[in-house]
């Protein structure tokens, strides 16, 4: 993984905007991730922790090794993990470009929220398939912010989410990865390969989605790179102001919002 | 439903493209949708009858009235109708603004693609709703144009697509209008309103989408509206050619295409 900054900055909002979001997602994203008893799973770019809490509880059984780059992140997720009880999960700060394992060391790689933030996510996925046994899975989510479409319309909050895909791409991500899983994994070597697109749907006969999802996820991400637009004068006070009050005017009682996450498994051939 | 231009024109090409998509679709919009024996349905706006053919085989104990205010369209539903065998469905020509039915008259209404081209979708919902006995449903299905996406990214072709929406507000209607379903139910006086999104992705995984769905679907739907594009000068050739090229495009080894549908049922309280 390539030391860049992380778009999304590492402050205790931040933290809490995962926390929310993986809370809020969790069926959609990972209820058909189960590894079975005994398997070696490697987690690679495990952030803070808040996707390798769900994926520890889904397979009690299973080994799980969590990578990130980050000796902060690392720490936190540490502590996440101790205090919510879970032992079947090692840590390790590593780069997963040269990973600290021997090849073939594990049946399964997950990897969630982690190549949107890579200038070379093919040599990611092609860096870590000799790390799986022949036989062994890759499981790959990422979202997708070209997907986010709304009711009512507003061409400010186009142009503040606009904002955060262009400064995912000038930091060396791609904020609009989701749709390209099945040509990287295909093109990385990985065969099988499935995509899954998990919608989320939201209106006001959702009351929970509209808080967990499009307020305290989607517009707080949004929100979260506010500083540095204005700073940069990518959109002026006002428009920004009038994107952000009109991403929260879809979460009223005539408003509707629209997100796609994109599940991808691919295997090694034997 | 008001006299306008239908945005898509009545050639032979269209009624093969509405019936190619009712083929590749089916499944994905039709398969719950399923009336008990002796129930009486009324499908509002049925165009050719690419619909009725499907909604008459999954309901066939079901008595299907169909109503659309061309007589041509009509003709050509029943031809097909007539050609598939099927014997549970009657034709009508009107307005399902000003029904020629008794009020109460039906247990079920079901409408498909036909809000999308008209001026006052709320006031066609609510000009429903009095046919419609109480405890009964009504099932709405729109696309969404703003919901199409894709890999390789394209300007060329986003701009084609838009042409597309324009045109059809242009004629009264709105192509964005499958993510309103919710409000637009609700507002009109139904209850219980639920919103089924039904995503379309299409990758080299799945030829028989690429073919039924990005070509012969939707890239023949944005292609149907180059005449009227050139001759108005909304694009010049050269733009509107590389936005053809690149929807195409989307349809090779390492594209990905995606679209969303929007499935709505809300009922009549008792």
């Amino acid at each position: 993984m390539e030391k860049r900054a992380y778009v999304h900055g590492y402050s205790e909002r931040e933290a809490e905007r995962l926390g929310d979001q993986a809370r809020t997602l969790t069926e959609l994203l990972h209820h058909d991730t189960r590894y079975p008893a005994g398997s070696r799973v490697l987690e690679a770019g495990c952030g803070t922790g808040a996707q390798t809490v769900i994926l520890a509880r889904n397979s009690p059984d299973a080994t799980i090794t969590s990578l990130d780059i980050s000796p902060d992140s690392i720490r936190r997720a540490e502590e996440r993990v101790r205090a919510e009880g879970i032992a079947n999960v090692t840590f390790r700060t590593g780069d997963l470009f040269s990973l600290p394992f021997a090849p073939g060391s594990f049946d399964h790689v997950f990897v969630c929220f982690v190549l949107e933030h890579l200038a070379d996510p093919k040599g990611a996925l092609a860096a870590l398939r000799p790390f799986i046994k022949p036989g062994g899975t890759i499981t790959v989510i990422e979202g997708d912010h070209g997907s986010a479409y709304f009711h009512p319309e507003s061409a400010a909050a186009d142009a503040a989410i606009r904002c955060l895909v262009d400064l995912q791409r000038e930091a060396g991500g791609n904020a609009l990865i989701g749709r390209e899983l099945y040509p990287l994994l295909a093109s990385a070597g990985y065969t099988g390969v499935n995509v899954s697109p998990r919608m989320v749907y939201v209106d006001a006969s959702r009351p929970d989605l509209v808080e967990g999802f499009t307020k305290q996820t989607f517009t707080a991400m949004v929100e979260g790179v506010r500083d540095t637009v204005l700073a940069r004068a990518m959109m002026d006070v006002k428009d920004w102001e009038r994107g952000i009050a009109d991403l929260y005017q879809t979460c009223g009682p005539d408003g509707v919002f629209c997100y796609t996450f994109f599940k991808a498994t691919g295997k090694v051939p034997e």
